[in-house]
């Protein structure tokens, strides 16, 4: 077949260098155009120096002309920048926005936790999620999702769509520092970061509390609310969330595995470990993978699922290379794997 | 005053080695036995390389003749191992035990927990919860509380004892992995533990969760339920505990703000920080702190409060000081710092 | 083609789970046999979840039996357990030790340093040193080189061939933890290994040694000298080895630079960084890269070279890979990537 | 006695927190101003929320009238401030400098490495080293050694002194990230430094080699030349030394080891471990101690030396500290502990 020609905006960045890494291993894309903001005209090499065969680029400024003329373009950009970019690109170019600007539905819940006007929404890219996947086929326009609503719904979604629990869920994440991305910040320090661990965006204030209720409201017609806790844990990459919610009846640890196994049996991504193995996010470091394991706490009364992703990966990147092959009518799975990189 | 000479059975492990560096900086204390098992005739500076003051000792067997002529005793015992050693100390000797065997008061929670015949119970080592602290002075038998149950108890104790939530909590808890203890095992490897999290013990079978409950009801006419669900972090030390609970009614953040700081007005250890200011384990490394923030989710009509303890100093070795001076009369703080080791 | 029936004794331990998560990804192999010692019966799902394609495995025994009808059989084993092994599969069958038994050619230099008989020396399998390539075309039996000589060799490799240092060389190579392998240690801990950086096996007496100057001896007539020293830092993968030696005459950086270079040029896994910029394992992470750098420093009359490589990837399991890729006359780079995990 | 009283300025930073660290446990001492630049008005608690005690502290900003009426002044500023700031303080007020510019005594060593004007040179402290320590009784202008040179000095002097080996040392030393400081840098976010060890100021160009130099030289009649390659570990805390030199003539390890215990015999705050037993940064965590081991390697023909600081510690603020003691003829040892945090 003849070669995708992808460009990636925002290439120098996390989510950037991640969609580069698994792009570089795709069997049908060939990399054109790397475009980055402050650094534009650095050599790429001394900019992700892991991406060795890119080593000699050089990162371009984020334009249109240098973006014109590619199949796929993923963007990787600041809140706020993807809407001017893609205007730009022709309805003809696949748009994969690695940004939050497309996630929300809600003018509303977007004015609220973003502050800014409300950009409009584009498909979205968790293919694992209710009729998703179907409306990503040849979509044009894609908005990949963050990579706490992706392991959080996940998570919840079998337990919130078989109604085994109340829909008011407590869901407390731990997550890498990869996730706050790569510019310079104090408290980022790995100084700061290493043997700590920390609390922040506490009371519903977390801009990705409105998208996990985006999501589990298309799964029961009970309106959802959801205590959404992030945790910064000394890894670079990872999240481990735990989902905690209120059994609606007798259930026991049996019957919610096997809700559970039942929910995921055809998704090529999404892994219900051995009942009593519960997930760690080294398992999934650079997969494309979802972890997870459920138990039922008969004296509290409530049921615990634990779901684990890579963030940059299945929760960015890999989540982004997943929508485009959807997106082009390619297999799934090209370029993915489901195997992560342990110990 | 006559200085108190202290011995120290389980010395070469986490918990007696915690034990053993704050009471090096102790003014009234003189250290006397250090036993251990089987490494028992060893050379303490080989087992224990921080405590140089102690470098020349030699760890003994755990006897009753090593341990006897002692003002204080501090067990580190592998659960079960306390009963008999502490049967074999006369009356008057302080006995302060940093395992399990003493802090559950009920039998059949002990059974279910741990499987073995119930030891009975001692004062509880907190002073901070309800009554504890004057059952403490002057107490011959001590058992130090758990490290999970103590952050999560101050956590959460605030928020029952007021009546802002229902008494049906869930706890997610973050912890280092000394938690975990000095014996080699493979899930606890350097290689396994960097760069991952994961979760362990959920759906109620953690040994901490009867404690933590046991707590709490202390505090409040209704039966408390607690759903504790505890996450190993890559780091040594400490742990990040988030109590969600369901509001019993509109609250603020700043009403619930305002029970916390009144209710710990007068601890000397347990600091409720500037408000919008959350926990992080680093800022109580090594110290008796306990650092805690507390806001209101309106939408999803949750109360989330966040704690953070050094699991070795606050959750183990600081408290069971703490209690050996409320036991002894002398100034509670002696020994302690509320300083924590950053970066 | 005939797909590659691959076996892998050790299938269990770091080594051997390294060489499977390699081979999952290479287009010609297909995995048979799994093999263990005191864990065979397990479901291998348990043992290595991050291995998700062979999660419903089980690991089997280590007998010739189960060996028997492999094109390829990869020895992840203890030392001085390969040679009985590797004696009873057939002359046909490609074996392949990922452990140190078959490395060294000197008698005597092995059992000074391993205590035991010398079980005779394989084809080496480090392709870019000297005329190895040549030798593990179509070879039946290749012993891996060790991680730490496979970063110290290529290291100090183009100086010492290029006569710009003397041949007596300092190596200090900073190494994760899991070149230690994966049975439980207390030392191994992760609550010891965590924020600390240790010095281990100084004075010459580490196994590693001897290795090193036999590869460095093919490159020089002179005798090579290697005070070899190893540091224990807190990451679960890579090292990081400095080799300084005392210049032999005026020598610029960009003169090393160029000498570097020349030498590599045309090794597929081999990278001289841009001048200036300095390795560090991350960047070759999960790769079969090595990242390499050098500087003169005209003061103290010395080169300093340094490497990073990923110790479990081209230090054991991707050059194993490599070498039966080489071995078997597939393409050198077949399921191997030069592209690191990075952050 | 009169109490102390004490002004930081540059409290916001790692050096002047650390500090205010052991200051805050230090007998004779009551804490005034703190003082910063960009961030002074803001509350201290919010700045380093560790300590504790000072929370309620304002950070002012770092004038002359601030810091006027203080019997001693830290200054924890950038590299070329601390001339200006200390000229406007009496002649009778403790000045102690933990950045560089008083360090150097050669005007055109520190050109070449600052390339900044020299400011002069204040008495060392390192109380350690030769004639030091009689040169801060009594001093009112103090440099604070760099942490490099702290520990690569200690652990190099015995060797260089007793004329063991050639005076041409090859140093690597792995430091953790908080030797960086505080400023945000991408390079030392903690999804940069976390699972990494890398190499940089590699080739005699780091500030701190001529500081090493200087010291070493004081030690012999020959000229010292030193390479000296630093690497950065991901750990917050800690410098682990290897100092590697050629052997002067036949030397045992015994041998070598009795020189260094003679050497530190009455040095309270270094101490040559057991024989046999290697360094490790965790051991000196938050202390002021250095360890110390030695061996020969008679293969190689060299002697390599392995050393342990707490680059905050001993590395700046106890050293710091213990030198405003000598300056005040208070016990050495106020304020300081010897014993390290671990696990």
């Amino acid at each position: 077949m003849t070669r995708i020609n992808v460009a990636v905006a925002g290439a120098s960045g996390y989510a950037g260098g991640e969609v580069l890494r698994l792009l570089l291993g795709h069997p049908d894309v060939t990399i054109g155009a790397l475009t980055g903001g402050s650094n534009a005209g650095e050599n790429f090499g001394r900019l992700q120096p892991h991406l060795v065969p890119l080593a000699d680029r050089t990162l371009e400024a984020t334009t249109p002309e240098v973006l014109a003329g590619h199949d796929v373009v993923f963007l990787g950009l600041p809140h706020g920048a993807s809407a001017e970019v893609a205007a730009a690109l022709g309805d003809d170019v696949v748009v994969i926005d690695c940004g939050a600007d497309f996630r929300l539905t809600d003018p509303a819940a977007w004015e609220r936790f973003y502050g800014s006007p409300h950009a409009g929404s584009w498909p979205y890219g968790m293919p694992e999620l209710a009729a998703q996947r179907g409306q990503l086929r040849g979509a044009k326009r894609i908005a990949v999702p963050g990579c706490y609503p992706t392991v959080s719904t996940l998570t919840a979604a079998p337990a919130v769509a078989a109604g085994l629990v109340e829909p008011n869920l407590v869901v407390v994440a731990a997550s890498g520092t990869s996730g706050a991305g790569k510019a310079a910040k104090t408290n980022l320090l790995g100084s700061e970061v290493m043997g700590n661990a920390s609390a922040y965006g506490v009371g519903g204030v977390h801009r990705h509390t409105p998208e996990i209720i985006q999501n589990l409201n298309l799964l029961t017609e009970e309106k959802v609310r959801v205590s959404f806790t992030p945790l910064l844990v000394p890894m670079p990459r990872g999240i481990l969330a735990t989902v905690t919610g209120k059994l609606t009846g007798p259930l026991s640890t049996d019957e919610a595995y096997e809700v559970y196994s039942q929910a995921y049996a055809d998704e090529p991504f999404v892994t219900v470990l051995p009942q009593g193995m519960w997930p760690q996010t080294k398992s999934v470091l650079g997969s494309n993978s979802v972890h997870l394991q459920v138990a039922v706490d008969e004296e509290a009364g409530q049921l615990i699922a634990v779901g684990a992703v890579d963030n940059l990966a299945k929760g960015t990147g890999g989540a982004a290379v997943q929508c485009m092959n959807l997106a082009l009518g390619l297999d799934e799975s090209a370029g993915l794997t489901t195997i992560g990189l342990a110990p």
